[in-house]
């Protein structure tokens, strides 16, 4: 799990999602009130297993000689409320941090969209980090909602999933979209999905797609 | 055959024309109603020749342990209905895509686009997944259209070509003319190229260009 | 001579100028009516010293088993024309083709542009392929012009140098310019350098910087 | 100290902020009125530890057998006039640039802005190289700034740091944000992070962040 973790580090580094140290990839350790996430400010080169470190609940840490992210209350605070997530990722990943700039929740316009976020990317509010106060933000907005991924106000995006690797997936897949559609609206006016396509796709997709 | 498969998608990601597992190439086995295409949401690093599906031109599975790509039923469409085409190309990639979801064609305002698409590259129809109404959209649009690249609105784009090869070089240089003219766009109105020369250099492309 | 033009090849590569095949580089043979160029349509992997090909001022295979590049009559025709000339560069990287696509010149707004460019970087003529047509009009555009780069109109940019480095140097920091110059301009009005500033900025950079 | 000095002009390459030989970067030796800085014009592939050389607060060379960067002189300024600066970074990063040839400063929209600049990213004015006045540009802008960034008009940003891994860290993290405001402001109005949270973010992130 240590070493999917850090494979997974690397998969925000190859699609572009992350500079410097940036961003940040947690797994909920199943059956208990831990998860593992990243050291604070360590090159996305230089992680290990070993230097993955437990956190609980609380945000403080359990094992592990590095202190944790600067997002761990966030991650936290997600765990303790959301039981069906595995996994949570936060990047400033650029045009979902574009949209989240603007406060613009994404439309759905492609069928890729429909697929993995069954609709709207919805924004979530402006928090400060130091208390739980983006750990409620994040709860709140994609409690009861179709989509693994919220964009923060003037923050950036984050992204929740059964487990890491999920929600890597929509981290990826939400840059995409946020790019497609940031310039597709740049040359002129886009027809949105009807809800009744959107509905069939987002069923198909996630009962279909991939192999059992 | 399935060696070269499995290249072909790594051009994909090479070229920056797919996220995640977001895409597929096939390639018609000659002489057969059957087909090579990608299996459903595995990863491109992954992909071996043995994992390479067969299907028949219904889109059932005919030999292979995984399932096909969910688009398996658009690729078969094609096969069945359009006999010259010998690979198929389906992405989602971010400037074609844009020009698709505003359902635009893209003008032919570059010498390289007469070369390879000998005019405008059309839109399709909106369709959804799930029967053949994309395969269909594709046939429809492309029969007795110079281009090998159709804009399925919403969505995506196909391409076709003779075979595997050719139907990913489409892929990649329509992304580039998306791109280009996409940007061109942003900074002002740009002036077609008039039909004769487009004639010209269609012509001259598809007969005179690479090695014989 | 011929691995340093296969490595230049890769340059294009490496500074996302081309796609697939489109881009070719070629260098004179000093004291000879001859020069080495790409051969058509082959893979910018697949080229080794052996496959350049080497051709004459008029545009004729001299030496060599594969076809040479479908732009080496533009080619020929430069080093025919402009003796200064040892190195020629033809892409379709996407911002240089964007203002070309417009037919607009890029407006010398960068200090890096007055050291390279001299200027601002001018347009040439829509020209097809097939006779000496684009060759002209770059030899037109850039005789007495301290810009090593045209932007030739609906097409893509043509660079010169005194070897086949510069003019791929000049290829790369053309593209960089204009996609700079390009957004810079997306954000609102950007005022010029002014001419003398230009003088002193291109004097220095061309007669001081490197090393000797 | 060489080889680290090597690897960050790699950094540089690595985030994209650098075309060609176009961007350098120093270090301070620490209790010597010298510094170490990249020769002129050299490949980022080519530099090695021994290649890199010292100069004194004058830009004069010291130590080594190549010539030094052309804005050595900005850095020796630099280094002269700021006591607390270990590091300096000249890049030509795209969005930065943008943002600097139109004299505009970044405004403070994202928390990571608040976090790295603690405020708007300031503009220089438009000063020649060959004297000191970029240096007196770079100085005056950033002294009793929070920001680690100056946007110098028509030509691009320089950024400090306690020595060149935060200054090459400042540079990266530039144009990242530059980018992300960029295109959020294609999209629309963006509001800003009001002066207490930006004040309360720099704080928690100077003090807070990272290993100890």
């Amino acid at each position: 799990m240590r070493e999917l973790l850090v494979d997974l580090h690397r998969e925000l580094i190859r699609w572009g999602l992350v500079v410097w140290t940036a961003g940040n990839v947690s797994q909920r350790i199943p059956g208990e009130d831990l998860f593992l996430i990243k050291p604070s400010g360590v090159f996305y080169d230089a992680l290990t297993p070993e230097s993955m470190v437990v956190c609980d609940f609380e945000g403080r840490l359990v094992e592990g000689e590095l202190s944790p992210s600067s997002d761990t209350a966030a991650h936290a605070y997600v765990y303790k409320h959301m039981a069906d997530v595995g996994g949570v990722v936060h990047t400033h990943s650029t045009y979902a941090t574009a949209w989240a700039a603007r406060g613009e929740p994404i439309p759905c316009v492609l069928t890729m969209m429909a697929d993995e976020f069954g609709g709207d990317i919805p924004v979530g509010p402006f928090a400060l980090i130091g208390d739980d106060s983006i750990g409620r933000g994040i709860v709140e907005t994609l409690t009861n909602h179709r989509s693994p991924a919220v964009l923060m106000r003037n923050h950036g995006p984050f992204t929740i999933g059964k487990d890491a690797k999920a929600a890597v997936k929509a981290a990826v897949m939400l840059e995409d979209v946020a790019r497609t559609v940031h310039i597709a609206q740049q040359g002129g006016p886009v027809e949105p999905v009807d809800k009744a396509a959107i509905d069939r796709l987002y069923d198909r997709y996630q009962n279909v797609y991939g192999q059992k």
